[in-house]
């Protein structure tokens, strides 16, 4: 079967087990768990990790050309080899986004809003849970409910970073770290998104001095061939009159 | 009676409900009223909210397609219903924003700004006013008094964010968050009309490099045509003669 | 005399007695003076104070139309008549970003680059002196030497806002406020002059499908009134034969 | 020989500097060195300010006109005159940036990113170095290993601004300005390549109401001349008949 196929139908599962993972995820970490409870949370995450593993070789078994394909997809790599790194875990959390994409709207821009939306509250979300579980138990961390890790989640992207909580652990600065920049794209793709939406509503508002768009020279350039076909018309009626006087 | 007419009607007093809410509302706050007071205060905002009540009802019943409005009134819904909720209580106030709508001058980047600019006013002021209210009686809270909290909403909503005042209850953080979306928002606006502002200039600047209007299209079409003109009545005159010469 | 032969003279004993009150000012602060120089540090600054107020009086007696000038001017009148109010006497200060607006080079987007960058440095020098000023005597202010200050206004300026220094008093925290405006607007300006920047490099270098420039449909237009020429051209000929021919 | 060729050649031999002189710094700074160790980090760093030395007298020798070259290079010469000033000798890194522009695509907004990322990381990296320099022996300083340095400089770069570490040092506060602006930077360049991204893709799906493009002119010009060509050819056979009818 091609890799198509595959894809196409790995699609689901792979959304599904993304969602399984976190909310086992979330169920971990928030009710620190312990014993028998714990135990099936973590046997329920690496399930979810079979399954992508099993994805992620059998993409590679599939492609075209396997090394172009290996090459193309580090990430992934790093995602599936590398779960003993807990952080990292969390970015198979990523395959939630494809699900944004298709739900998306029509008008790019609207689909641009949604998606990242969803996005950041996805990575509020997930950052919350991972810097909890990483900063929870380290000595003289100040993040030890999930209540304080969201507040602190939601002022890192938004970068106004009060400072009233903030990780200690290397994990947990690697967690924030990734939010940051989350909140940098934000800040940047709501400020993008708005200017090119004023511009066209300038735009628009002031009719005449509107920018000349391609469907107005098509105009043009259509209006110019009739005039040039009136024109061969004039002409050849010319030459056969050149003839038939000549004669 | 139907629903674009009281809609008209309903909007002068729905602004005036919405202020006298929000000057008893500070009233009782910042004055941290009792007694008899702060029953008075409390029965105005009540009052208040009945008016928004009634608007809704009313709305409702006179909407055309019933269903179809409501979907679309979901956030009108839930200011109505949840007034139980303090801070959102405060969501009222958004109907002065329609006013700021009609003040605003006609060119669309002034309108922007100046809704912007009011909106984000509001937004500060009602922001403290909720955050000293959530807050004030929490214990190890450091915002307890109203230019404490008008401080921090400035700073947070700057996206500064010292953290010398931070909220410490669930009530003030979901406050703290919007502002932070409105000061999110406010620096994309600002940068936004900039952009288009400075793009604008940039191009009117080097006059022959501006960007070809729609108005310079309209005059090439109509000079098209003129030549359209011209060569139809060449082309009449030659045949008229084709035919006498024929003759 | 008229009121621009007025301004044009003023211009530079202004801008002059504005550089005179900022360093005198700065002196005045800095140095903390008490005593023989402290009074002699604020004759000079009244003594600037006399003339901006001087100016004010000349301007709005050569006013063609006083009450209109009177009314677009409200904000110089605050600064002239409000210099009780210490801050406020910083905003002569204004004065000087119009030497800046002359000695700026040609090109629209390098004139707000260097305009901004000026302001903000200038913002940022001003804010500090004004903070040390308000908050240096203040009981638990921990902003005390000039040097902290101005670390404080770059720290508030960029909205980093760390929050190791931060104004106590009402007077710095309005000044904090403006501060924060300033980085807002700095932001701002920065990134839509960098946008208008990109646009244009990526349109230019993809050639092809750069926007229809002015200067482009220009060239269209004459072309076409050229083809219209020898159209008339033709046409007269045909006439004039037509006419012999007829003959 | 030229100025160009000394420039041609010494390109990688100054990057190699670069890049000695980064490690042996970090090296130095990072372990702490002392004695022997510190010794030989010490001289290997002299060792590449020698060789941005012998650069700049090169090229202020081979400088067609000197003086020119000279005002233009100002920096330059900081950079090599003041190596004792320890934060500015790390300018030196900046050589580094001269590959990336080599390095990056052809696409500009492509080649935008790639310039900025490296040049982020490449300051993020620096300034930590420079900072625990700086404060690590500071009295009541906080910032006292790589990890906590390297921390501090990406909450300021991002402008989030915890306030968990700051430098307290006036060198410490200069590489923090630095560090600031460089952070506006980022973000201005970050929203204004997404700005012009979008305001593009938007465009594009609206194929209709696309802005007409220099493309699409030329072809209208193009069609415009060979019309112009049909009427000239019909005007000489015209001329023509009317000489011959004419005798």
């Amino acid at each position: 079967m091609t890799q198509q196929r595959w894809q196409k139908n790995a699609e689901w599962p792979l959304t599904i087990a993304a969602i399984v993972f976190l909310v086992a995820y979330a169920w971990e970490v928030i009710a620190d768990l312990e014993g028998v409870a714990g135990v099936t949370a973590e046997s329920i995450i690496w399930a979810t990790w079979v399954i992508f593993m099993v994805d992620y070789v059998a993409n590679l078994a599939l492609a075209p050309q396997r090394w172009g394909w290996f090459r193309g997809h580090i990430f992934d790599l790093l995602v599936v080899v590398l779960p003993v790194l807990r952080p990292l875990r969390l970015l198979r959390v990523i395959t939630l986004l494809t699900v944004l994409k298709r739900t998306a709207g029509a008008a790019f821009r609207e689909r641009v809003v949604v998606y990242v939306a969803g996005a950041s509250i996805l990575l509020v979300f997930v950052a919350s849970l991972a810097v909890l579980d990483a900063d929870r138990s380290a000595p003289n961390s100040n993040i030890t409910t999930f209540g304080d890790a969201l507040w602190w989640a939601f002022v890192t992207i938004t970068t106004v970073g009060y400072g009233d909580f903030s990780p200690v652990t290397d994990a947990g600065r690697l967690i924030a770290g990734g939010l940051m920049l989350g909140g940098i794209a934000l800040l940047g793709v709501v400020t993008a998104t708005l200017a090119s939406w004023i511009v066209e509503r300038v735009a628009q508002q002031e009719e005449d001095s509107r920018v000349a768009t391609h469907g107005e020279i098509r105009a043009l350039v259509q209006q110019i061939a009739e005039l040039q076909a009136t024109l061969d018309a004039t002409a050849k009626t010319e030459s056969s009159r050149a003839s038939t006087t000549g004669h």
